[in-house]
């Protein structure tokens, strides 16, 4: 195994750039940590560019497939682990991995969920995550969305980019797309111009748009769909955040 | 109105120890800040100790009830203000209030969400703010829990400690006087050996525990529920955020 013991190598300041956007965007890679992290992404065929593990966590290999043994690895030190680990307790397992960018095409499974200008990163990646758990096979994040690849996204998914597609794209053109395919999509609202969510009708494949913390799904979004929904407050909160809403809607649309 | 021009004054060294939970504790008070939150505090009555504003602040008051204008008030500086803020950009209106003590009796009102050991600050306030929107009329919280009163929690709670009765208790010693009050309690599990909670049959007033992120509801308090439920998951995320689960369980409930 190649090994790195200093904190100026190259490769090493090319992976700590990997904190920015910026150079996340330019590489089309991204970083992961940890045992559960780095073993989802080996067992659903992640493409893997190398891992990089301390003398802690060169044992964590064993456990994993053929995959992470044919991957090119790097044995580091603590120190340089360190420098490009983004939590407070690293376990001394990272993998650099590429950004998959998919599109909507026919081979693009539903359940879709929408994420029309979702801000934070901990609700982008806590919906991804739900989304997975009740069954949805698509997440398609619009402009303004909190960057997926980014560490705090990234953590609250806790490996779910690995078993659901995730797509990029312009929202109003994903619409126009899932149309075609008799996709029905439900919008979101945060007051009761819509329809109760629990009277709902589902036939066929849907969508659901999820929407800005603050301002809810945009109008142009809501003129566009096939019904919108809100979900009734019985007590005195005057919302519910975001991530709250998507998992009551999509456990919800999914048992109907 | 009073006015404090020093970050050395004595009053405000006070509030600025209100961070720290053992300060909190001692004096039985917390800080909450903003428009909104001052305003849920004053329209629910909440009792309160001193009212705080800067210049900029000033002309909030006057949308308040007389409430505001019969507490004790004190102007003050920007500089000042922000020793004992905890936002990025404050809005200048802040208010010390005193924390109730509530305790299980016979007024107490269901369903009832427990919380066992829920650490994180992010999901304790949300799911007390989940439980205020599904129409829960009390939550308790067990040792171990976040704190109620933390800068986090009353973040993510906005305002709903005004709207739901808030009881800190021993879990063990709450399920008991439930149940003689004939409340069925149903714990959560996350791995199917309890039944699907889209199986339940509800009858009558109802308590809900929610437990730690890592560990779930611990066994002690899982053996002395009426049943155990769980949230089958569909796809491969390998669990749910506890809050997200609180959500979609809280309104599932409500609606059966």
């Amino acid at each position: 195994m190649l090994e790195i013991t200093s904190t100026k190598n190259s490769y090493i300041k090319e992976l700590k750039k990997l904190e920015k956007k910026k150079h996340r965007d330019a590489s089309q890679c991204y970083l992961i940590e940890g045992e559960h992290l780095v073993g989802e992404a080996i067992k659903h065929g992640a493409n893997l560019e190398t891992i990089l593990v301390t003398e802690a966590g060169r044992g964590l290999l064993a456990n994993f497939s053929e995959l992470a043994r044919t991957t090119k690895s790097y044995l580091v030190t603590e120190e340089v682990f360190k420098v490009i680990s983004s939590v407070p307790a690293p376990q001394g397992i990272m993998a650099v991995v590429h950004q998959t960018n998919d599109e909507l095409n026919q081979k693009t499974m539903g359940p879709y969920l929408l994420l029309d200008n979702v801000q934070d990163p901990g609700n982008v990646g806590t919906m991804i995550r739900t989304a997975d758990a009740a069954g949805f096979g698509t997440v398609i994040l619009g402009e303004g969305c909190a960057d997926i690849y980014s560490a705090k996204v990234l953590r609250s998914m806790q490996g779910s980019q690995f078993h659901v597609t995730l797509i990029q794209s312009n929202l109003m053109e994903a619409m126009t797309k899932l149309k075609e395919k008799n996709i029905a999509i439900y919008g979101t609202e945060l007051n009761p111009e819509a329809i109760s969510y629990r009277d709902l009708v589902i036939e066929g494949d849907y969508g659901l748009v999820m929407g800005n913390e603050g301002q809810g799904v945009s109008k142009e979004i809501l003129n566009q769909t096939r019904q919108n929904i809100y979900i009734p407050i019985d007590g005195q909160a005057e919302s519910l955040n975001v991530a709250i809403a998507a998992g009551i809607l999509m456990f919800s649309l999914r048992s109907l």
